[in-house]
């Protein structure tokens, strides 16, 4: 690919060189001839003079070819849009996918979303103001109108018809809807087996009739999960009555797995890894929230050890265990969390199994402090003479291991039967709170101890 | 979708009733009528004799195209091939999708491959064979060799039945790819723009040369990148001589994504999430290893802060901030890894910018550092009346939060220059690493001031 890389790099210079020589016409052929993603990523390498030139030398409809593809990761798309002249930007809008177009529209003020649908056909704008509506991660805000749908009693070839006429501006040809008078899904046939078909057989006697769909109001991450099984490359979407509203494509669901798992992996980590700049002063402004939170919460297992300091100076050996023990309660924590987000997101039957997966937890937690307990107690009991303190260790890492499991599980369930983000509840965050559950079960079983293990 | 579920599962029940009462014929007419994936759903919750009644009522060629859906994410597939008549399961295996034959081969000891192989057509036979050698994780091991190809100098028309004639067997027919006669890649078709084009022109004419193709050897990451990038539903695949030896298609780049995802997942928390069983006796025997290991590499840290027991015997007050500093530099490693291991998946130049990421760290280091050091010089100086402790705590904490970010970000960054992995530099590793430095800092500091701040 690095070949390419070049190849493609040598071109933007040409074009480059056209837009400064007001070469409309070599441009306009070289500019289209690439693909809309390499379009985009010319497009985003201009400054904003040259960008006005690219307005004048190319339509809209070219320019929205281009904008389906880069709206998804560019944050300066309401840039550009300021930049265009009002009229060119709402027809640039228009042209574009109509769940594209929503998704830069929901980025801007209520002003400009305004200015530019009252710009645009009613028809084009009115379609846009439907889909405006859906909340955010839902089927519907990710859904398009642009679809093919017929009626069931016609023959293969006529439908074929209908295809090449709306094959221009659908998002995807490759499944036909086929709908009763209603507009009630009834059936599906795939460009397959339309093309597979005698020509003169009817739609109703080839389509599957086993439509899956979803809802309008289901859960993206569900709609993903669809996809995954089922190795669709685009979904219907209906109402609660079956009336077919427009279609997901497997594009949008790649970028919805994507912003799914950096934001599962975002919140283990404590810190957005999606804003990805070398600025390092922007960069340490955005890990600073959760640090000096987090740096708050252990302040608290500070005053804990502090409540304990007349033990810790009659015994100094405590110290030595303390981030021994803290430490792997914390990781016991972390993998308990990191199981439990996994198994929320790939659970189909999430509330029964609340306290079967509580329970499951706490008997690992159970397991592996008893394993990891006895570990630490012998080497203990063999590096210090000393098996009483081994046992005090084994005791407490043990007490600390159980309890950080289930904090680690419970914590993300509970918040997902509140409707949060399970993976909201950051592995920084587990780990800190375990740190002071661990703390306070290691001090009081060692003042229990005490008298035995100072000898 | 949950009343789908619903009628699905009564759906199941018919259709078990029907194998048991030998009715051949409805259950074949309701099994087929199912979605491939629910016809594997069904078939995954039979038991063996069950299952042996399936394989008399289904031909090979109908199975397989239920292993096409189920082979990627169930472990009893081995299971399932070896309950069948050798002759039957390779029948099958021939009739499934090449590249997912190979996956479920790659499951199978020598000899059983073998065997299954000698028993296919050698026509299919070969074709497995081709797959076998691929390296795990390269376009070649994902692709299939079921796509459509064409010469250029013939007509719409004429190519439109090259492609009704192999839909049934390709395994996407939305891509027809152009060759010349030494079969290198030279230009595709979308079914679009077959269909969109007048029936009489000529490929050539219609066709785009600027096609896309990664190469057989290259890393399934990037080639999910272009996925991303482009909104491909195939690529085509090619050697270093540009002939074209087969495609990748979205469904298989969605499972790429999602395993990707959970891998990194899976590092950043030190466990695997990807086998979630609710046995706790075997997740506790997954996550231990691990546990165990950061044990050990804990004593380290426990053997360090032995070293200085006089120390803090002397000063109690050291063990109290032992955990919170820690801590700190714990979360701000965990946050350096993630952003590292997220840029190294996404960046497409990896060697020249190596220096300038881990300047950057260290100085997103030093600011988050400054910040939290003199957060907690203020809070531990007003608390203890002593801002020299107070000094030596945040001098300690800066230290450590640099340390541990440039752990975290220059740990992956050889690791990926080694050729490995970055996301198995896990987080548990990189916490329990800058536990061990910052507590080698954290009392050296100390040491250093010690006649000052216990007065």
């Amino acid at each position: 690919m690095d070949e390419n890389q070049e190849e493609l790099e040598r071109h933007f210079q040409q074009l480059r060189e056209e837009l400064h020589q007001n070469d409309l016409q070599d441009f306009r052929e070289h500019f289209l001839e690439m693909h809309i993603y390499d379009q985009g990523q010319f497009y985003q390498g201009l400054d904003d003079q040259e960008r006005q030139l690219v307005y004048s030398y190319l339509s809209p409809k070219e320019l929205a070819d281009m904008f389906d593809v880069i709206e998804e990761d560019d944050e300066h798309v309401e840039e550009y849009l300021s930049e265009m002249r009002p009229h060119y930007a709402a027809d640039m809008l228009a042209e574009m996918y109509t769940d594209n177009a929503v998704d830069i529209l929901n980025e801007l003020n209520k002003k400009q979303v305004a200015k530019y649908l009252s710009l645009m056909e009613p028809e084009h704008a009115n379609e846009i103001r439907e889909l405006l509506h859906y909340e955010d991660d839902t089927a519907g805000s990710l859904m398009t109108t642009e679809y093919v749908s017929i009626v069931a009693n016609q023959t293969v070839r006529s439908a074929m018809y209908v295809l090449k006429a709306e094959a221009q501006i659908a998002e995807t040809i490759y499944y036909t809807y086929v709908v009763n008078t209603d507009n009630q899904l009834v059936g599906v046939i795939s460009l397959r087996d339309l093309i597979i078909n005698d020509d003169d057989a009817m739609v109703l006697d080839v389509m599957s009739e086993r439509v899956i769909a979803v809802h309008v109001g289901d859960d993206q991450e569900d709609v993903a999960q669809m996809f995954r099984d089922y190795d669709f490359l685009a979904l219907p979407v209906t109402d609660y009555e079956d009336h077919l509203l427009g279609i997901v494509t497997v594009d949008d669901i790649i970028d919805v797995i994507d912003d799914e798992a950096a934001s599962d992996y975002s919140g283990l980590a404590g810190v957005n890894v999606e804003e990805v700049d070398e600025n390092p002063l922007k960069a340490a402004s955005r890990r600073l929230p959760w640090l000096i939170t987090l740096l708050f919460l252990g302040m608290s297992t500070a005053t804990l050890i502090n409540h304990y300091e007349a033990l810790v100076s009659e015994a100094s050996i405590l110290a030595v265990f303390i981030s021994l023990i803290t430490g792997t309660a914390g990781n016991a924590g972390t993998q308990s969390l990191a199981v439990a987000v996994r198994r929320l997101a790939i659970s189909d039957d999430k509330e029964k199994n609340f306290l079967k997966l509580i329970i499951g937890e706490i008997l690992t937690g159970v397991v592996t402090g008893l394993v990891t307990g006895l570990t630490i107690l012998v080497i203990v009991g063999i590096w210090k003479h000393n098996f009483v303190l081994g046992f005090v260790i084994g005791t407490a890492m043990m007490a600390a291991i159980t309890v950080a499991n289930l904090a680690g599980s419970l914590i993300p369930m509970v918040m997902e039967r509140l409707g949060f983000d399970p993976a909201v509840a950051s592995g920084p965050f587990i780990t800190t709170l375990s740190d002071l559950t661990s703390v306070l079960i290691y001090f009081n079983i060692a003042s229990l101890f005490m008298e035995r293990f100072i000898g």
